[in-house]
């Protein structure tokens, strides 16, 4: 009978993947001469390269799913630093209880499946699938952006501008570089968390509201008036996704919402999408971009959707783009400054 | 060889189904004592009947997914209106894209899965999966919602406050009384969108930000607040989950967020989802309420999670509830009179 | 801590559900003006309904999964005795382990999900997902295989010949006769087990081998041949598949078959798959119809795939169709008859 | 308007990838630290790795899907070269349709998943997802088969033994030398086909029997006699999945039909399945090893399932089984010599 002791059970951190440290070209090049998801895989990596080497094309990397705390921190940090991605739109989760999170100092840790939850609640040990966290380093995380919060003056502010609070926050006082928020804030890569309290951010800025008076607000509606104003702004736009939910949509719909404003934008140029989910059930995380190009959000041309669970899609992908190496003719966008604060 | 013509295309609209007209019990009962699926839905419309019996229980609705498209509209509101549901947490669409929409006057139409995208485009007509709607009809939509946001006092709603605006309009100028935004409005049934501006309400909202310079903003931490004070002041809770998404964490959250405010409330004591999702990914949307409980979030007492797409299973729960009765003992709780304007 | 007790654990016998006693057809007419699943699912009781009118069809079941331990035994035997269905093709395990089994008087339990395998395997328990059964009955179902196998002359046979010997031992020593292995020997309907000895019919003949040197054997060539010869004979042929693997490949396989032979058969003119499986690896039992369509095995015309677990989407189509009644006109059309033994 | 000509349809050969050109394993090895599906994936090849160091240990490859026609043929034929696999077990589509098939000169196409299926029986195209086959070179497959069967002594054989002749006419007849039916009849493989005659086989077959009354047949009992032989020889046994269906339950059956014959064999040691189906049907094809351990099958030690398509986790398992070379130690154990005619 296994014993349920807190420092056992996080005692192994979860590593990043590097993936400037194996080469995944010569298999996904092998992969294109093939069929099912490989060569779907193969495309899209394709695709990607495409769009890196399109000048005219802002990339916008869409995250949804558990994707830091299963080990994708550095590969979106290295997308970062290398230009190789434009603006980021992300799940709360990923942007806070994850990746500022770690900023912080703090770890997730190799747990198992079949574990006793009851057990692990009451040592205070959260589960995410195969993956234990400290609920107490949890805390301390929100409490932080509840302190961020405080400092800031009360306005309504979009989630972007928050994230950059929190990037500002990371250099002076973050006790782990390899933050992709901090990453983003050096490079003024903005960061969109379109449902921004449905994380840890929520639970420390719900604290900040019930603690003042005046307080801030995090306006949605500005946020996506802010994507919108990137994508106008934009010749043209590839969007590589991992995950569905809000952030496809949110993504996908700033070309409806730029004609709404008057201003006539192409639909995405190109669009890749990683995920597991099936269209069979309706639902937008499955949906295919050719039903997406009925609604003129996304080009046929050059889309691709790939079946698989990201761990093992995402790194290949951008392993294989960086080492194709287009990116290096690319360089900064800096899109935050196109804002008053960024 | 098919010709593309929008009336022809826009001709079967989609109907809600209705659980008044129909007996699922005894197919449901049989289930009881089989296995696999048919086993997991007998045992969660048997959870959801005991929280409906449960005078202490509190019950909240999440939706994720396109259901009112396709024809789960009367269901939801039914259940509004039976009082089998005290608070609604939703994704946008279904708020704003599809029910407010149809409450327009608008519809949905049976369409066909394998179109031609970009003929459709050129229409002007949407695809979801085999549905159709009309553009223009969205459009329509959208600027209603302008509307609305312009004839309120500039300053920091919550999604619940603008949703129960959007009631009072349907309210005077609806079109389709079978609206459950309208349902829940009479009601004072709060209806929660922690990602509203990633809807047809965003473009609506951005067009109005975008025009007036004192606008109105959608504070998505006000959201949360409300919500853990609903949850607060809850002796108990039951989760009712159709998919999962940003709805789905949204609810389980509150249960710390109230924790960290200082304020020790229960675990949700009942949990059923209605999901496609699976676990093996990680993510959210198919994590188990095991996982949950680590977090101190759901209870396992009474959870259960329903493999199955939504169109079939959400249908014959509700149906099972319904012809049951135990929501005959219940009273509407008007939750909305909680909050000062509400 | 939970005990383990054979007693105890063996408890609850899984129910077959009766198409009898509930009537889906007002819910499966609502389901038709929805969207998704539910439409896909009405139109797929609607394909059924109109193969039964076709006075020239022949209706072919095939059958895969664990479907009789989980409570359709009843579902099957009253399509049988309905003259619903003309031919059977299924996996050897729903044939021998959990059919055959239960005519012999043995039974299923209603088990749980996170057994402690370990614990189980002491007790002679075996799990199906949710399901218990008592290893030692199956031991006595592997030991009646091999009694009626060494009564047999020794010689090739198909597995429906051997099937048919099944039926008339339950109609001698059977203890319940609700199995649809029995119900099929009394109305000629012939049962095709393509991969026979991948079941408990395996042990039993495997023992009757090793014991016996003039033994009989299974010949899997000569099922086939009978199968496509009840093909050539059928005017036309409807397929209602539950789940995939081979006994889908197989009836497909029947239209190439016929031609190779010589024989010019028209494809299969209805085909309905009731599946969770996925079409996005490629594997046999997601493929879609119109991929078969390619292979000029099914019509196009009157196919469709419903995404949905089997335990919920096959009482709902078995009861749409006869509670339709369009099975009234039919015959029995004793295909077993057409073999010299059968 | 896209032109349908056969010519320009089947012009992309497929192309097998080849292991040897690229190493898996630093990205494993960060695998390793991760978590969700890579972790999982890092753990089955090291599983792997540890069967083949296990002395003792008897390696089995499962295979089901069509995983030749989409390039996997030389992974398997390279595990077959390096000792790396002592028994196949397959799905007969595997072996007959597209490995013998590609054997005899043939080969399979790049094609794509959108394409108008009608139009492609009309040219007898055959579709597999995303890849196309010359219906014309099947026919020429399958009279091979009906070649080899009539030249063959009148008599119930195993697959086995058919597959070994098949294996022979490559020897002589063969046109492409990297069939790993071609590979297993060298390094005396056994390779069974539990349900041979559903595929391109039964096609042969049933001509063959048609047109002779003298004629073979193919004994499914002696398949799992066979194989259950080889079981009880071996110390130990590792099991490698790739897909689910027939061969996974044939070979974990095998430990119960040894225990029938009055023999006491372990559980297989070592179980690994890379799938994309899910338990939650309750179908064999994505039931647990922990499940299969409640039966007595399969150890749950060492055992683990990667949740992801075969094209793209099968090369990444091969590869890095290959470059830690492990399966140096080990020697050819011409498994088929255990037989008479083998």
């Amino acid at each position: 009978m296994m014993k349920y002791n807190k420092k056992e059970l996080l005692k192994q951190k979860i590593q990043h993947i590097d993936i400037k440290k194996f080469n995944s070209v010569p298999m996904i090049e092998s992969f294109n001469h093939m069929a099912f998801q490989s060569r779907n895989l193969a495309r899209a990596c394709k695709i990607y390269d495409t769009m890196l080497k399109d000048k005219d094309c802002t990339t916008i990397l869409c995250l949804a799913g558990s994707l830091v705390s299963a080990g994708l921190k550095k590969v979106i940090a290295e997308l970062i630093n290398y230009n190789m991605i434009d603006i980021v739109v992300s799940s709360g989760a990923i942007i806070v209880d994850q990746d500022f999170f770690e900023g912080l100092g703090f770890h997730h840790y190799r747990g198992f499946i079949n574990a006793d939850d009851n057990k692990l609640r009451e040592l205070m040990i959260d589960r995410i699938y195969d993956t234990f966290i400290d609920e107490e380093d949890l805390r301390s995380c929100d409490m932080t952006v509840k302190k961020i919060a405080d400092s800031m003056k009360p306005e309504a502010y979009s989630s972007r501008e928050f994230i950059y609070e929190m990037g500002k926050y990371l250099d002076k006082h973050g006790k782990n570089s390899e933050s992709f928020v901090y990453a983003a804030y050096k490079k003024e890569v903005p960061i969109f968390c379109p449902a921004f309290s449905d994380s840890s951010a929520g639970f420390g800025l719900v604290f900040h509201q019930a603690k003042k008076k005046d307080h801030i607000s995090i306006d949605s509606v500005k946020d996506f008036k802010e994507l919108t104003d990137l994508k106008i702004k934009s010749k043209e736009t590839g969007v590589l996704m991992v995950g569905g939910g809000v952030p496809k949509n949110f993504v996908q719909d700033t070309v409806v919402a730029a004609d709404i404003l008057g201003i006539n934008t192409p639909m995405h140029k190109y669009a890749i999408q990683l995920t597991v989910a099936d269209e069979r059930d309706g639902a937008l995380s499955g949906s295919t971009f050719k039903e997406a190009s009925s609604w003129g959000k996304v080009d046929q041309s050059f889309e691709q959707m790939v079946f698989g669970e990201a761990t093992i899609t995402f790194p290949l992908l951008a392993n294989y783009a960086y080492h194709k190496g287009s990116w290096k003719h690319r360089k900064t966008k800096k899109l935050n400054d196109t804002f008053i604060n960024g």
